[in-house]
């Protein structure tokens, strides 16, 4: 038997993973489970783009794209960059990738050589660090705290900057905390890693579902970063694959023939389906979803601060609270698979986004309806009491 | 402004790129061009297919799959393998993936680690050492030759393995060749292979479209082999982003992790459109079309040795055929740009493929109907007469 790489005994399994299978066997044995660990929307892909999808089936001529995606879509793309930050993109810098994380994959493999190292934040998306030791490269998670929002900040990245950084990583708003990092620290991070010669990647793939505050695009501070987005949280098209990269001014060659040899190109059916994501009509509804989760946010977040977990800020961004439950265990992981078992509450445990800390938190997120969230809350006050007792 | 990877600059341009821009800009002045370099079926989707596409987007609910794919699709494929090779695989251990790109480098990250060696054969499908690259590995190409029919063989690999050699990387019927390594030339290959530790990457993308032989898959000569294939080629589903992996038996779960870390999932209507790949109806189509395939292969063979080109074999596989037009140039690439200006017709240069005598070779697919590759033909023969004057 060939052995296999040592890269592949380095990836963890996601915790939450093997929650998830639990709760579908409890399920089996006709146990209800409120689902507040899923990290995908709840409502249907909006019909104009569903009958967008539908429409460019109907010949059956479903051939590649060229690499970098159609063009339609990369200047719809550009003027919605334009409307939505002010900021003027040429439609040449924007790629169309299959999911944010062909996005992710074009996007390091472009700006990081094997060896070099990555600052990213602990917690923060696994996924992230894998992605990093797939080409090679070296993830360096810092400790990011609730005073900072859970974000990284410029003095912290100056200090860790090594001869070996090459680039920092930052997801805002964030999983697992769903907060957004503020214009002015974004700068001051930029500032930074600019005058080192590095590269930001800002992953934006939650940007739209924000609440009470503004995301900044990190297209705002340079146009000499990469930016990661995609048409599956806001847009609601997780299982259509579609994502986009935007790379720096005089990298679309680079880009090009990356996509070309990595993808091939971006699933047809879903580029032209995506097109309609910036009617009036979807954008409507999107701003209606957007809403729902809002008042979901809101909701939680008084719920659970009021059962004594502690949440550093109100609702901002993406649908995930990052509530600290040390009040209750210092094992989240463990606290998580006994309210499943017995409560029938599935949330997240701290483990799978880092590990600083991680024993004291639990994701919980919000994509299922006001009365399932209710319901879950009611579950788990009592769960509570039990424990406290 | 940040430094790229010297990754990005050692990924050479499709030269056929530039080639098609070109074919473009001259169709765009109302030129006629004869396209004898697209390597993408002719056909559309079969018709099952896109209707069951089309029924599972009804609903809208197009949301993520599990990493590894809907597990009726993997049963599918399971029973093909028992049906078309005779061989048990069990769903199990088959990952649905964007694209046979994605299985590619599902099968890198599992297998690769940094610094490591994988040999690939000169000429060979270029996408293959960029992926290679693109996990911190390094590419061997080693040359083949037309009395090997272009593929790798047991004794050449034995004398090429070295210290840092991981695995050996096939793919068979070969792009840019069309020809399909036997089943004794495969066993043996996988007996040194097997005997080193290493490991045997079969790329079977082209399966199915055979003619007057037929494909061996690698788990007919071990299961302990990593087999990519796809719904693109054979099946006809190419915008779609579907391919699959096939992993060795305990290989599973770090298949799984490293799957969702990469992917998350392949497209959820790719996958429920390929549920219908597999009907009476659908096979007789693809039958029909392999019988086309099988047609256009003979004729573009006749004329184009009648011509003067040397062609190792008559058509075995894929699209393809590599014809040696030494007998007018050892310098394709501006042959092919000659052929492109002067006559309309459009192929691919061998240095597209490798460097291994790439100035002797042009590839024809033959993915344009009879009566096109006939006037291509004739484009050609007028061409070489002027050539030879």
């Amino acid at each position: 038997m060939p052995r296999q790489a040592r890269r592949a005994g380095r990836i963890s399994p996601f915790h939450v993973m093997e929650l998830l299978a639990r709760a579908r066997e409890l399920e089996a044995q006709g146990r209800d489970i409120v689902h507040l660990e899923i990290g995908e929307p709840d409502f249907p892909t909006p019909a104009p783009i569903v009958a967008a999808g539908r429409a460019a089936l109907a010949g059956g001529n479903v051939r590649y794209t060229t690499a970098a995606g159609l063009m339609p879509l990369r200047e719809a793309l550009a003027a919605y960059y334009h409307e939505r930050y002010g900021v003027a993109v040429s439609p040449g810098r924007i790629f169309l990738t299959p999911g944010a994380s062909g996005a992710c994959l074009l996007a390091l493999g472009l700006a990081l050589d094997v060896g070099d190292e990555v600052l990213v934040s602990d917690p923060g998306y696994p996924c992230n660090r894998h992605f990093v030791q797939m080409v090679g490269g070296r993830p360096r998670p810092l400790a990011v705290e609730e005073d900072s929002d859970f974000h990284l900040d410029a003095a912290q990245v100056e200090a860790a900057w090594s001869p070996t950084t090459r680039g920092v990583w930052i997801t805002s708003p964030s999983n697992p905390t769903g907060s957004v990092i503020p214009a002015g620290r974004l700068a001051a991070l930029w500032e930074i890693v600019e005058a080192r010669g590095g590269f930001l990647l800002a992953d934006e793939i939650y940007h739209g579902l924000e609440y009470g505050c503004r995301c900044t695009s990190a297209l705002e501070i340079s146009d000499r970063v990469l930016v990661v987005n995609s048409f599956s949280k806001y847009f609601g098209m997780t299982g259509w694959r579609l994502g986009w990269l935007i790379v720096p001014p005089g990298w679309e060659a680079a880009a090009e023939r990356l996509a070309q040899n990595l993808f091939i190109a971006a699933p047809t059916h879903s580029q032209r389906a995506a097109l309609a994501a910036f009617t009036p009509e979807t954008r409507a509804e999107l701003e209606r979803r957007r809403q729902i989760f809002a008042a979901r946010g809101r909701y939680l977040y008084q719920a659970l601060t009021g059962l004594g977990l502690r949440i550093a800020s109100s609702p901002q961004g993406a649908f995930y609270l990052y509530a600290d439950c040390s009040a209750f265990t210092d094992d989240s992981e463990t606290f998580a698979s006994a309210l499943l078992e017995k409560a029938g509450v599935a949330v997240t445990p701290g483990c799978d986004f880092g590990r600083h800390r991680a024993g004291r938190y639990l994701r919980f997120a919000y994509t299922v309806d006001e009365s399932r969230l209710a319901e879950g809350v009611r579950r788990l006050a009592a769960f509570l009491e039990d424990v406290s007792k």
